[in-house]
């Protein structure tokens, strides 16, 4: 961990005051704006905690593109292979955007909150500009833009406990990935069932910046009854969870069929999008690698700030692109893009980390056990 | 300045391994990438060093976003209020880039290659998704790509006479914000006197990430000579010299008119460009707001991470979007956005610094002299 330097361009938050008063230990960048990224003594220490307890998580980053307006939904369709059209308002859904070669530009879940009204909750690209440059490209009548909007994720298995009390029962009624509404001061605020952790929870996409501190504040105090910690992405819970990260485990250079997110790709032709014929090509020759879990041993593992050559052999195939040491598990953990032929389970592989080290290791299937 | 947490979606460079091994002291993260922010024992020593000697800066984060084929041209002409139509290859371009309602997106250098071959040398925004968007709404027969391309800054005085001996006499008859080329172990590589200081310089767009460490080892090896060090744009330079920095003193929420970039902005209607008719209004309109400098008093000012407001009285005139000490000047300075009624030079201010001090201060013109 090096320093980070601050400028305006490096957005705060809503919640960036109370994230500091609360001895934030480091940052992230994601979408122009802090992330935090470790709280407590250790990542480890806020790991054990998320999976007994309940935290609270500053995501503003995940900023909102809204497309609004007769087009909008044509405009939402046309960006991801996900066919959209069954989609409700209420809905949440996770919509790969890719690229005419089919490479993933963003992974965002979509909300629908009206029939011509959706937010596009976005991973780290600005897929506000890619939007707007399709719509001003094709005349579409859509608005493209960035609202007031920072969510807020309270996740755990205690969340749920802590916002019925704080908001009222009936949001213990809504579904995984669906929203429903609270009241918050006056003001109607959405609130969907999801997060980027398997632990359960919420997340808050608080309407208005200005209320920030007073709803970190009332989540703060009621959660004190059922030991609340602020916390943030966690690096353990999310390697062994099976979550990835746009811009870690993927990138441009790699397309949904290989990150496993087939199940959100339409290739019978009933819908048409950018990178269609691309996208069917690859599923009809079939993906050449794949993305899976490797443990390896050693000592706890150094940050993976660059990818690391997965080898048998002399042979490289594959590369690691997050990695951590698991104290649940006790190996280190990665994720990792695997070549066709080596990635069945049990697969024996080397690692090398970017600390010199050569570790012996072995494929898996994603989430860890 | 707060701790960064590093993963590979904070891209290194083919120069980071150097860069920390010369003890950089932090960073900030531009185009989903590292650019170092501090090697001496402060800002202050890196400034004064700029000024006399030269300096060697990590500037891939200038990302290159390569627009080629037969609609290449059109398509950075609908991008940009300037004509591009007098470009020469061999040129490099200021070229803001604006929305429909004439807001800035970035504001990158353009590097004419061929008749059909522009590179858009990047501030802080994803321009290759605009673009890529642009061309596929529109159809046009372009492609968009980010090329293996690391721009390399030899900035300071000294800058030429170390580039000159290095690679050759020739490179001193390349004109400002002109480019041309150098030979480096068996490559033609793309130098331009350019760079994100006002002491002079050169920066190499090296083409080929592989050969990173041996251009800053060759360049660094030659500079001893000339007492080169490691640096990187110095806030105090740039705040003084009357550089802006997209995301800071420009946002979407402004046009360029108001950041002085009129100049760059064709308003009779010869080339027709997106935003075209919003920056005509706002032209004929008038604007009601513009860039200045303050300087202002009292003991050396905080990191500037969110905007200051500037008072009259119990009036807000305008914002400080960056600002730090100057040794040079013995004062803080700072870039500011200040209404029309108030942006005369000399006019009296009070600036609220995010410590909770209240500073008197003067607006001026920039560059600061």
């Amino acid at each position: 961990m090096d320093g980070l330097n601050m400028s305006r361009r490096i957005r705060r938050t809503p919640y960036t005051d109370r994230v500091e008063q609360m001895g934030v230990r480091g940052f992230s960048v994601v979408n122009h704006m802090l992330l935090p990224k470790s709280f407590q003594a250790s990542v480890e220490e806020d790991y054990w905690h998320l999976r007994e307890h309940v935290q609270i998580w500053d995501v503003s980053c995940e900023r909102q593109v809204q497309i609004k307006g007769p087009d909008a939904a044509a405009l939402v369709q046309w960006m991801t292979p996900r066919d959209i059209g069954k989609a409700r308002v209420g809905d949440c859904l996770y919509v790969p955007i890719i690229d005419a070669n089919a490479g993933l530009i963003n992974d965002p879940v979509m909300l629908k909150l009206s029939e011509d009204r959706f937010w596009l909750s976005i991973a780290d690209s600005d897929v506000l500009l890619y939007a707007m440059g399709l719509a001003l490209g094709r005349g579409l009548d859509v608005g493209v833009s960035e609202p007031d909007v920072s969510p807020l994720a309270i996740q755990g298995p205690k969340a749920e406990d802590l916002l019925a009390g704080l908001f009222g029962e009936h949001i213990r009624e809504i579904g995984f990935f669906k929203y429903g509404w609270i009241e918050f001061q006056g003001t109607r605020q959405l609130i969907a069932r999801s997060g980027y952790s398997r632990q359960g929870g919420f997340e808050i996409y608080l309407e208005g910046g200005h209320l920030g501190t007073a709803l970190w504040d009332a989540i703060w105090q009621a959660g004190q009854a059922f030991n609340i910690a602020p916390g943030c992405p966690n690096l353990i819970e999310r390697i062994e969870g099976g979550l990835f990260s746009y811009g870690n485990e993927m990138t441009r250079e790699n397309n949904p069929l290989e990150i496993g997110l087939g199940k959100f790709c339409t290739l019978d032709g009933s819908v048409d999008y950018i990178g269609r014929a691309a996208l069917q090509k690859i599923a009809s020759e079939g993906i050449t690698q794949q993305i899976c879990g490797v443990a390896f041993d050693g000592a706890p593992c150094p940050t993976c700030s660059k990818p690391w050559p997965v080898m048998v052999g002399d042979q490289q195939v594959g590369q690691i692109t997050s990695a951590i040491w698991s104290p649940r598990l006790e190996s280190n953990v990665g994720q990792a893009m695997i070549a066709r032929e080596y990635w069945a389970a049990g697969q024996s592989v080397a690692v090398h980390s970017q600390d010199g080290e050569t570790r012996n290791g072995e494929v898996s299937g994603l989430p860890f056990e």
